[in-house]
């Protein structure tokens, strides 16, 4: 049978994901990758979570096992509230305020389901991470793309994109602008508290509604801890979306959504269709390692090493690349990612031709845009190699630009 | 804010599930609930599940607490593969043929997605399970909705209507009929060998896809097994839905894609934007419960209980209802669920407060629909009440029965 004529038009704008098929062909011996997005397993609490996954099946099987309620277990519910009082300083939640997903990616995905139709306009970052966008995607919306800075967001271009779209009798289509408010992904920036507060003061100007993703915020390993975008509006008109993907485990598949009850049950009637519930298994075992366990006590000896990891980056970079002209990284607070911003000319997908035959692997930057991307970017994660891979990476890198710049005639500046 | 401008089109669409509702609002003490379609969980194998879920958490926490791909987990796919031979005669799959969704659910969503437009057909039984209504009313298709007769779908009824698409020039917008093969929900009925061929038949003829969905049919307690219509043929047109949530646990959360390759490869496309994978834990879980012990093995007693209730339940109905005239109901040859058709002039739906009032629970008919419904049905469930509840429970039905033809002026014609 031929089945092209059967397929809807949404499956066949999907794209295959490009970083699934760099890593696919990028499993050689001795290669260095600073590809990865995903947590050590060797910092897993493993013994503390078989110990807890025994007694759970064993003792609350009745409910562990069986179908749960699509808002998710009360129980995870219960702690994460604890939780969100005691290292967020939000105090104005109750149960009717959460709801579990099957992980980060399904929030983002109901939250496009919820949203967007094909004439809405959202705001995103750019580069944007690329699960949103593929969750976006799917609803196909115009995308206003908002070039960051250092501290986040420009909020000037926001502003007058939404002025554009007044002028235009279109502003009642724009549903949300999107952010990653800590160590962006892929970009390692933090939205600073000024802009933070500018972006609540536009929300409320131009009636939209923030959602504000943070996976990694638990993961600052330096600087100070600022308060949610959601904590800062008293969750009048942000959703913060949570994981336990980066402080307890991505096997799980455990997303946190934190909003307005009004939106939770909107989001529940979505959820219902797309899988019921999610696992209840993995929903009472968090629950219970969250009741025996403090969740960011447990991850401080990761966070440690992540910022030994990243001063070790940091370090090369400046060794390697420092001595170039135009060329910029970030280094970030927390998290896993920083961005390499390379001089003009640089086509960071074609390059990584060269990067293999070096050895290591990055994650080409045009990867993370919905339109337009800009080629000469990379995203480098500095969390799965080793202090000497770190060392011997950054190396390959430079020897993988100063090629590159040979083979297509750009002339590198030294300083 | 006034969240009511923000939603999408799809999100205003999409109802609450009824039977949730109804279930909430009734827990009463000493009620008797023919509601369910879920497993009873004392059928579980706990103390196996929780051995294993402790050994592959110690084990092999490096890929059952990590990310995973959104195929699936390989060795679960390969005791998948192991399975369809040993039980369904299927000897033409290989890793490619197989997805792993989060439960069934996600499965027909999946679906829903791959195939559906606005502009599209496709065809459903009437009356349908639940959730593939709520997966596939997200897409807003055009349903033809074909009468189920003992021995499944009114293939007459559908061709006729096949040939009305081609008289329109719209066959080419027909894209797939959904059906239960075995032990349908909510109808309890089997499709026939006959039209399992038939349908093939119409498949080739109209070019079409058929998507079977099997929860059941490992929960045959009499009568002749009946090869799947994928085995009948051989994958060519046919999409196969399996689910773990029936003979192991439902709390997994795992349901099985069988399809031709290339069928695969998009749904994986649009998977990723849903969720990136299923839990790889509890995959691993499954695939090591598989490993160990025979799943189909496991579930014979469970098996034995339900035939000894639908027996009971069956001499119960004769005995309470037998006697009144144009009532009818089926005799499921496995599954769960049962399904009685009352004189014409009752509603199930009204007649559920005097229900309630007799502490008895049923589901309404009036929700297995998605066009017109036929308001003098219900699903009923033999597994979870005890054999004392069975019998009682229908007693409190006829009274139910009764209690409503007299309030309505109903005349009940007692053979």
């Amino acid at each position: 049978m031929k089945f092209e004529s059967k397929y809807s038009v949404t499956v066949n704008r999907i794209k295959s994901n490009i970083i699934r098929e760099l890593l696919k062909t990028a499993t050689a011996e001795g290669i260095i990758s600073f590809g990865g997005g995903i947590p050590d397993p060797e910092t897993f609490p493993v013994e503390k979570l078989s110990k807890i996954a025994n007694d759970v099946i064993m003792n609350e099987y009745k409910v562990a096992l069986q179908y749960g309620s699509t808002e998710g277990d009360p129980e995870l519910i219960k702690q994460y509230i604890r939780l969100l009082k005691k290292y967020e300083d939000i105090h104005c939640l109750n149960e009717e305020n959460i709801m579990i997903t099957t992980g980060s990616q399904q929030a983002l995905f109901i939250l496009g389901t919820v949203f967007l139709d094909e004439d809405s306009y959202c705001a995103v970052s750019k580069p944007i991470y690329l699960g949103a966008g593929s969750a976006f995607n799917q609803r196909n919306p115009n995308y206003i793309s908002i070039p960051l800075e250092k501290d986040g967001m420009n909020l000037d271009i926001l502003e007058s994109e939404l002025k554009k779209l007044e002028k235009e009798g279109k502003i009642d289509k724009f549903k949300f602008v999107y952010t990653v408010s800590n160590f962006h992904n892929p970009a390692g920036i933090t939205l600073s508290l000024e802009k933070r507060k500018k972006l609540i003061e536009l929300a409320e100007k131009y009636d939209f509604i923030i959602i504000e993703d943070d996976p990694y915020g638990a993961l600052r390993f330096e600087g100070e801890k600022l308060p949610s975008i959601f904590k800062l509006n008293e969750g009048k008109r942000v959703i913060l979306l949570n994981t336990f993907s980066k402080v307890l485990s991505p096997g799980l598949r455990i997303g946190v959504i934190i909003a307005n009850e009004e939106l939770i049950r909107k989001m529940v009637l979505a959820k219902q269709g797309m899988d019921l519930c999610s696992s209840t298994l993995t929903q009472r075992i968090a629950a219970r390692f969250m009741e025996k366990h403090d969740l960011f006590e447990e991850i401080q000896p990761t966070i440690k090493l992540y910022k030994e990891k990243k001063d070790k980056f940091m370090e090369a970079l400046d060794k390697y690349l420092g001595d170039i002209e135009d060329i910029e990284w970030i280094h970030p607070e927390g998290g896993l990612f920083s961005w390499i911003i390379l001089p003009e000319g640089f086509d960071t997908m074609e390059m990584f031709e060269i990067a293999k035959e070096k050895k290591i692997i990055y994650i080409p930057g045009e990867t993370f845009y919905v339109e337009e991307p800009e080629r000469n970017t990379m995203r480098v994660s500095f969390c799965l190699p080793s202090f000497e891979e770190l060392e011997e990476g950054t190396k390959r890198l430079r020897e993988t630009i100063e090629e590159y710049a040979k083979k297509k005639g750009i002339n590198l500046k030294i300083k």
